[in-house]
Protein backbone atom coordinates (compact mmCIF):
# COMPACT_ATOMS: atom_id res chain seq x y z
CA UNK A 1 0.00 0.00 0.00
CA UNK A 2 1.12 3.06 -0.41
CA UNK A 3 1.02 6.07 1.91
CA UNK A 4 -1.81 7.51 -0.13
CA UNK A 5 -3.32 4.39 -0.03
CA UNK A 6 -3.24 4.17 3.76
CA UNK A 7 -4.90 7.90 4.01
CA UNK A 8 -7.25 6.77 1.93
CA UNK A 9 -8.32 3.69 3.99
CA UNK A 10 -8.45 5.99 6.89
CA UNK A 11 -10.50 9.22 5.64
CA UNK A 12 -13.96 8.90 6.73
CA UNK A 13 -16.25 11.06 4.37
CA UNK A 14 -19.02 12.49 5.87
CA UNK A 15 -21.80 14.16 3.54
CA UNK A 16 -23.46 17.66 3.90
CA UNK A 17 -20.96 18.48 6.74
CA UNK A 18 -20.65 21.17 7.99
CA UNK A 19 -22.75 22.47 5.86
CA UNK A 20 -25.33 21.17 2.63
CA UNK A 21 -23.30 20.23 0.12
CA UNK A 22 -20.19 20.49 1.44
CA UNK A 23 -18.71 16.63 1.64
CA UNK A 24 -16.41 16.47 4.87
CA UNK A 25 -13.63 14.91 4.59
CA UNK A 26 -13.10 12.84 8.65
CA UNK A 27 -9.51 11.94 9.44
CA UNK A 28 -10.54 10.67 13.04
CA UNK A 29 -10.14 6.85 11.76
CA UNK A 30 -6.29 7.99 10.68
CA UNK A 31 -5.67 9.35 13.95
CA UNK A 32 -7.35 6.38 15.87
CA UNK A 33 -4.98 4.16 14.24
CA UNK A 34 -1.23 3.81 15.46
CA UNK A 35 0.23 2.30 12.91
CA UNK A 36 -1.31 3.87 9.54
CA UNK A 37 -1.25 7.72 11.35
CA UNK A 38 2.82 6.46 11.90
CA UNK A 39 2.77 5.42 8.29
CA UNK A 40 1.44 9.45 7.12
CA UNK A 41 3.44 10.97 9.63
CA UNK A 42 7.08 9.53 8.40
CA UNK A 43 6.14 10.38 5.31
CA UNK A 44 6.05 13.55 5.76
CA UNK A 45 8.87 13.62 8.29
CA UNK A 46 10.75 11.82 5.03
CA UNK A 47 10.55 14.67 2.86
CA UNK A 48 11.51 17.32 6.08
CA UNK A 49 14.40 15.89 8.40
CA UNK A 50 17.10 18.04 8.94
CA UNK A 51 15.77 20.87 5.94
CA UNK A 52 13.22 22.68 9.04
CA UNK A 53 13.79 23.88 12.40
CA UNK A 54 10.11 24.03 13.04
CA UNK A 55 6.51 22.84 12.81
CA UNK A 56 3.66 25.10 12.95
CA UNK A 57 0.29 23.74 12.99
CA UNK A 58 -2.77 25.16 12.47
CA UNK A 59 -5.73 25.15 15.20
CA UNK A 60 -7.30 22.61 16.15
CA UNK A 61 -6.70 19.41 13.29
CA UNK A 62 -3.08 20.78 12.63
CA UNK A 63 -2.28 20.46 16.13
CA UNK A 64 -3.15 16.51 15.80
CA UNK A 65 -0.82 16.66 12.82
CA UNK A 66 1.85 18.49 13.83
CA UNK A 67 3.03 17.85 17.32
CA UNK A 68 3.58 14.25 16.97
CA UNK A 69 5.27 15.09 13.36
CA UNK A 70 7.63 17.73 15.57
CA UNK A 71 8.34 14.90 18.33
CA UNK A 72 8.85 12.46 15.29
CA UNK A 73 11.42 15.03 13.70
CA UNK A 74 13.06 15.97 16.84
CA UNK A 75 12.27 19.75 16.41
CA UNK A 76 9.76 22.41 18.56
CA UNK A 77 6.05 22.55 17.67
CA UNK A 78 4.78 25.74 17.71
CA UNK A 79 0.85 26.51 17.58
CA UNK A 80 -1.00 28.96 14.87
CA UNK A 81 -3.99 29.48 17.13
CA UNK A 82 -7.15 31.54 16.95
CA UNK A 83 -7.61 34.93 17.93
CA UNK A 84 -7.16 35.14 21.85
CA UNK A 85 -5.84 32.20 22.84
CA UNK A 86 -2.15 32.65 23.14
CA UNK A 87 -0.94 34.90 26.26
CA UNK A 88 1.87 37.29 25.65
CA UNK A 89 2.91 39.10 23.16
CA UNK A 90 1.66 37.95 19.66
CA UNK A 91 1.77 38.44 15.93
CA UNK A 92 -1.41 38.28 13.82
CA UNK A 93 -2.86 38.20 10.62
CA UNK A 94 -6.59 39.00 9.52
CA UNK A 95 -8.16 36.95 6.19
CA UNK A 96 -11.48 36.68 4.25
CA UNK A 97 -13.80 33.73 4.83
CA UNK A 98 -16.73 33.30 2.53
CA UNK A 99 -18.85 35.45 5.46
CA UNK A 100 -16.66 37.49 7.72
CA UNK A 101 -13.32 37.36 8.43
CA UNK A 102 -11.20 35.38 10.83
CA UNK A 103 -7.36 36.10 12.66
CA UNK A 104 -4.65 33.73 13.37
CA UNK A 105 -1.93 34.25 15.82
CA UNK A 106 1.25 33.31 16.82
CA UNK A 107 3.78 34.18 19.47
CA UNK A 108 5.90 36.84 18.71
CA UNK A 109 9.19 35.24 19.73
CA UNK A 110 8.37 31.24 17.96
CA UNK A 111 10.92 31.82 15.46
CA UNK A 112 13.92 33.66 17.27
CA UNK A 113 16.04 30.58 17.32
CA UNK A 114 13.91 28.45 14.69
CA UNK A 115 13.93 30.05 11.61
CA UNK A 116 12.92 27.00 8.93
CA UNK A 117 9.61 26.50 9.57
CA UNK A 118 7.10 23.95 8.38
CA UNK A 119 3.35 24.80 7.93
CA UNK A 120 0.62 21.57 8.25
CA UNK A 121 -2.63 21.48 8.19
CA UNK A 122 -5.07 18.63 7.48
CA UNK A 123 -7.08 20.63 4.36
CA UNK A 124 -5.98 22.79 1.60
CA UNK A 125 -9.21 24.26 0.85
CA UNK A 126 -9.40 28.15 -0.33
CA UNK A 127 -5.65 28.33 0.97
CA UNK A 128 -7.14 31.07 2.92
CA UNK A 129 -5.90 30.33 6.16
CA UNK A 130 -2.95 28.73 4.77
CA UNK A 131 -1.74 32.25 3.25
CA UNK A 132 -2.99 33.59 6.54
CA UNK A 133 -0.74 31.51 8.15
CA UNK A 134 2.44 31.58 5.86
CA UNK A 135 1.97 35.57 5.96
CA UNK A 136 1.60 35.27 9.98
CA UNK A 137 4.97 33.12 10.14
CA UNK A 138 7.03 35.53 7.78
CA UNK A 139 5.73 38.68 9.70
CA UNK A 140 7.01 36.99 13.15
CA UNK A 141 10.37 36.58 11.58
CA UNK A 142 10.16 33.07 9.79
CA UNK A 143 10.52 31.64 6.63
CA UNK A 144 8.32 28.76 5.34
CA UNK A 145 10.48 25.72 4.30
CA UNK A 146 7.39 23.87 3.19
CA UNK A 147 3.55 23.21 3.41
CA UNK A 148 2.31 19.76 4.09
CA UNK A 149 -1.35 19.28 3.65
CA UNK A 150 -3.06 15.65 4.43
CA UNK A 151 -5.41 16.51 1.46
CA UNK A 152 -6.31 18.90 -1.20
CA UNK A 153 -9.39 19.50 -2.95
CA UNK A 154 -8.44 21.01 -5.87
CA UNK A 155 -11.41 22.13 -7.34
CA UNK A 156 -11.19 24.69 -4.93
CA UNK A 157 -7.54 26.10 -6.15
CA UNK A 158 -6.00 26.93 -2.62
CA UNK A 159 -2.74 26.14 -4.11
CA UNK A 160 -3.33 29.10 -6.32
CA UNK A 161 -3.14 31.63 -2.81
CA UNK A 162 0.68 30.09 -2.13
CA UNK A 163 1.96 30.70 -4.96
CA UNK A 164 5.95 30.73 -4.31
CA UNK A 165 5.72 28.19 -1.78
CA UNK A 166 6.11 24.66 -1.88
CA UNK A 167 3.08 22.93 -0.96
CA UNK A 168 2.60 18.76 -0.97
CA UNK A 169 -0.88 17.30 -0.17
CA UNK A 170 -0.38 13.45 0.16
CA UNK A 171 -4.19 12.94 -1.09
CA UNK A 172 -5.26 14.76 -3.99
CA UNK A 173 -9.19 15.15 -4.51
CA UNK B 1 16.36 17.11 36.97
CA UNK B 2 13.07 15.62 37.67
CA UNK B 3 10.27 15.35 35.13
CA UNK B 4 8.42 18.33 37.04
CA UNK B 5 11.47 20.31 36.89
CA UNK B 6 11.94 19.75 33.53
CA UNK B 7 8.10 21.22 33.29
CA UNK B 8 8.53 23.97 35.41
CA UNK B 9 11.89 24.91 33.74
CA UNK B 10 9.61 24.90 29.99
CA UNK B 11 6.54 26.64 31.28
CA UNK B 12 6.37 30.93 31.10
CA UNK B 13 3.91 32.46 33.27
CA UNK B 14 1.67 35.43 32.11
CA UNK B 15 0.45 37.54 34.59
CA UNK B 16 -3.72 38.84 33.54
CA UNK B 17 -4.10 36.06 31.22
CA UNK B 18 -6.92 35.53 29.97
CA UNK B 19 -8.19 37.87 32.45
CA UNK B 20 -6.95 40.27 34.67
CA UNK B 21 -5.96 38.48 38.42
CA UNK B 22 -5.36 35.01 36.38
CA UNK B 23 -1.13 33.77 36.42
CA UNK B 24 -1.44 31.90 32.90
CA UNK B 25 0.46 29.03 32.29
CA UNK B 26 1.85 28.90 29.34
CA UNK B 27 3.33 25.48 28.23
CA UNK B 28 4.21 26.80 24.28
CA UNK B 29 8.23 26.93 25.87
CA UNK B 30 7.80 23.04 26.35
CA UNK B 31 6.22 22.06 22.68
CA UNK B 32 9.10 24.05 21.61
CA UNK B 33 11.62 22.34 23.30
CA UNK B 34 11.99 18.39 21.67
CA UNK B 35 13.83 17.04 24.13
CA UNK B 36 12.12 18.37 27.42
CA UNK B 37 8.48 17.67 25.76
CA UNK B 38 9.78 13.78 24.81
CA UNK B 39 10.74 13.81 28.58
CA UNK B 40 7.39 15.04 29.55
CA UNK B 41 5.45 12.77 27.65
CA UNK B 42 7.35 9.39 28.15
CA UNK B 43 7.24 10.39 32.22
CA UNK B 44 3.25 9.85 31.52
CA UNK B 45 3.62 6.98 29.06
CA UNK B 46 5.94 4.74 31.05
CA UNK B 47 2.94 5.12 33.70
CA UNK B 48 -0.27 3.78 31.13
CA UNK B 49 2.07 1.49 28.86
CA UNK B 50 0.00 -1.39 28.32
CA UNK B 51 -2.76 -0.34 30.55
CA UNK B 52 -4.63 1.59 28.37
CA UNK B 53 -6.36 1.23 24.75
CA UNK B 54 -6.94 4.84 23.61
CA UNK B 55 -5.73 8.57 24.13
CA UNK B 56 -8.44 11.03 24.56
CA UNK B 57 -7.37 14.92 24.79
CA UNK B 58 -9.29 17.66 25.16
CA UNK B 59 -9.56 20.59 22.63
CA UNK B 60 -7.07 22.34 21.46
CA UNK B 61 -4.23 22.29 24.41
CA UNK B 62 -4.94 18.59 25.08
CA UNK B 63 -3.88 17.71 21.57
CA UNK B 64 -1.22 18.96 21.22
CA UNK B 65 -0.17 16.83 24.43
CA UNK B 66 -2.07 13.73 23.28
CA UNK B 67 -1.33 13.39 19.92
CA UNK B 68 2.33 13.01 20.07
CA UNK B 69 1.56 10.59 23.77
CA UNK B 70 -0.81 8.48 21.57
CA UNK B 71 2.16 7.62 18.83
CA UNK B 72 4.49 7.33 21.83
CA UNK B 73 2.47 4.52 23.72
CA UNK B 74 1.35 3.00 19.66
CA UNK B 75 -2.26 3.81 20.68
CA UNK B 76 -5.04 5.62 19.45
CA UNK B 77 -5.65 9.21 19.59
CA UNK B 78 -9.50 10.83 19.93
CA UNK B 79 -10.09 14.29 20.24
CA UNK B 80 -12.60 15.60 22.69
CA UNK B 81 -14.13 18.68 20.69
CA UNK B 82 -15.89 21.87 21.13
CA UNK B 83 -19.54 21.55 19.71
CA UNK B 84 -20.24 21.21 16.12
CA UNK B 85 -16.59 20.72 15.18
CA UNK B 86 -17.20 16.65 14.72
CA UNK B 87 -18.89 15.20 11.92
CA UNK B 88 -20.54 12.29 11.70
CA UNK B 89 -22.78 10.98 14.79
CA UNK B 90 -21.55 12.25 18.37
CA UNK B 91 -21.76 12.24 21.94
CA UNK B 92 -22.28 15.73 23.61
CA UNK B 93 -22.41 17.01 27.18
CA UNK B 94 -22.83 20.59 28.47
CA UNK B 95 -21.14 21.77 31.92
CA UNK B 96 -21.32 25.19 33.45
CA UNK B 97 -18.36 27.71 33.32
CA UNK B 98 -18.40 30.60 35.55
CA UNK B 99 -20.88 32.81 33.12
CA UNK B 100 -22.76 30.42 31.42
CA UNK B 101 -22.52 27.17 29.90
CA UNK B 102 -20.10 24.84 27.07
CA UNK B 103 -20.63 21.54 25.54
CA UNK B 104 -17.73 19.49 24.71
CA UNK B 105 -18.09 16.47 22.21
CA UNK B 106 -16.80 12.94 20.33
CA UNK B 107 -17.49 10.55 18.30
CA UNK B 108 -20.08 8.00 18.95
CA UNK B 109 -18.03 5.26 17.52
CA UNK B 110 -14.61 6.40 19.59
CA UNK B 111 -14.09 3.91 21.83
CA UNK B 112 -15.76 0.64 19.79
CA UNK B 113 -12.88 -1.03 19.92
CA UNK B 114 -10.70 0.56 22.64
CA UNK B 115 -12.44 0.89 26.00
CA UNK B 116 -9.34 1.89 28.22
CA UNK B 117 -9.33 5.47 27.91
CA UNK B 118 -6.36 7.78 29.02
CA UNK B 119 -7.63 11.04 29.03
CA UNK B 120 -4.90 14.34 28.85
CA UNK B 121 -5.13 17.96 29.38
CA UNK B 122 -3.20 20.37 29.76
CA UNK B 123 -4.25 22.03 33.19
CA UNK B 124 -6.84 21.33 35.95
CA UNK B 125 -8.23 24.58 37.23
CA UNK B 126 -11.60 23.93 38.73
CA UNK B 127 -12.33 20.32 37.13
CA UNK B 128 -15.25 21.40 35.08
CA UNK B 129 -14.28 20.50 31.59
CA UNK B 130 -12.41 17.46 32.89
CA UNK B 131 -15.49 16.46 34.36
CA UNK B 132 -17.85 17.12 31.70
CA UNK B 133 -15.07 14.57 29.59
CA UNK B 134 -15.59 11.97 31.57
CA UNK B 135 -18.98 11.87 31.55
CA UNK B 136 -18.62 12.35 28.42
CA UNK B 137 -16.36 9.45 27.57
CA UNK B 138 -18.30 7.01 29.76
CA UNK B 139 -21.63 7.65 27.77
CA UNK B 140 -20.05 6.59 24.88
CA UNK B 141 -19.06 3.72 26.38
CA UNK B 142 -15.42 3.99 27.14
CA UNK B 143 -13.84 3.65 30.80
CA UNK B 144 -11.36 6.21 32.34
CA UNK B 145 -8.26 4.31 33.04
CA UNK B 146 -7.03 7.61 33.95
CA UNK B 147 -6.19 11.29 34.02
CA UNK B 148 -3.11 13.18 32.93
CA UNK B 149 -2.40 16.86 33.37
CA UNK B 150 0.51 18.92 33.60
CA UNK B 151 -0.38 21.03 35.80
CA UNK B 152 -2.64 20.75 39.27
CA UNK B 153 -3.97 24.14 40.09
CA UNK B 154 -4.40 22.91 43.98
CA UNK B 155 -6.50 26.28 44.79
CA UNK B 156 -9.01 25.65 42.51
CA UNK B 157 -10.54 22.09 44.09
CA UNK B 158 -10.83 20.67 40.76
CA UNK B 159 -9.89 17.45 41.68
CA UNK B 160 -13.29 17.18 44.31
CA UNK B 161 -15.39 16.80 40.97
CA UNK B 162 -13.11 14.01 39.47
CA UNK B 163 -13.93 11.50 42.45
CA UNK B 164 -13.17 8.34 41.94
CA UNK B 165 -10.51 8.46 38.77
CA UNK B 166 -7.09 8.21 39.17
CA UNK B 167 -5.89 11.93 38.50
CA UNK B 168 -1.98 12.56 38.09
CA UNK B 169 -0.32 16.04 37.72
CA UNK B 170 3.06 16.75 36.83
CA UNK B 171 3.77 19.51 38.24
CA UNK B 172 1.05 21.12 41.15
CA UNK B 173 0.62 24.87 42.41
Amino acid sequence: MTVAETLAAHTAEVPDFPKAGVLFKDFNPLFAAPAAFAEVLEDIAGRWRGQVDVVAGVEARGFILGAPLAQRMDIGFVPIRKVGKLPGETVSCEYDLEYGSAVVEVAADAFADAHRVLLVDDVLATGGTAAAACELIERAGGRIAGIEMLLELRFLAGRDKLDGYVVNAIQVD
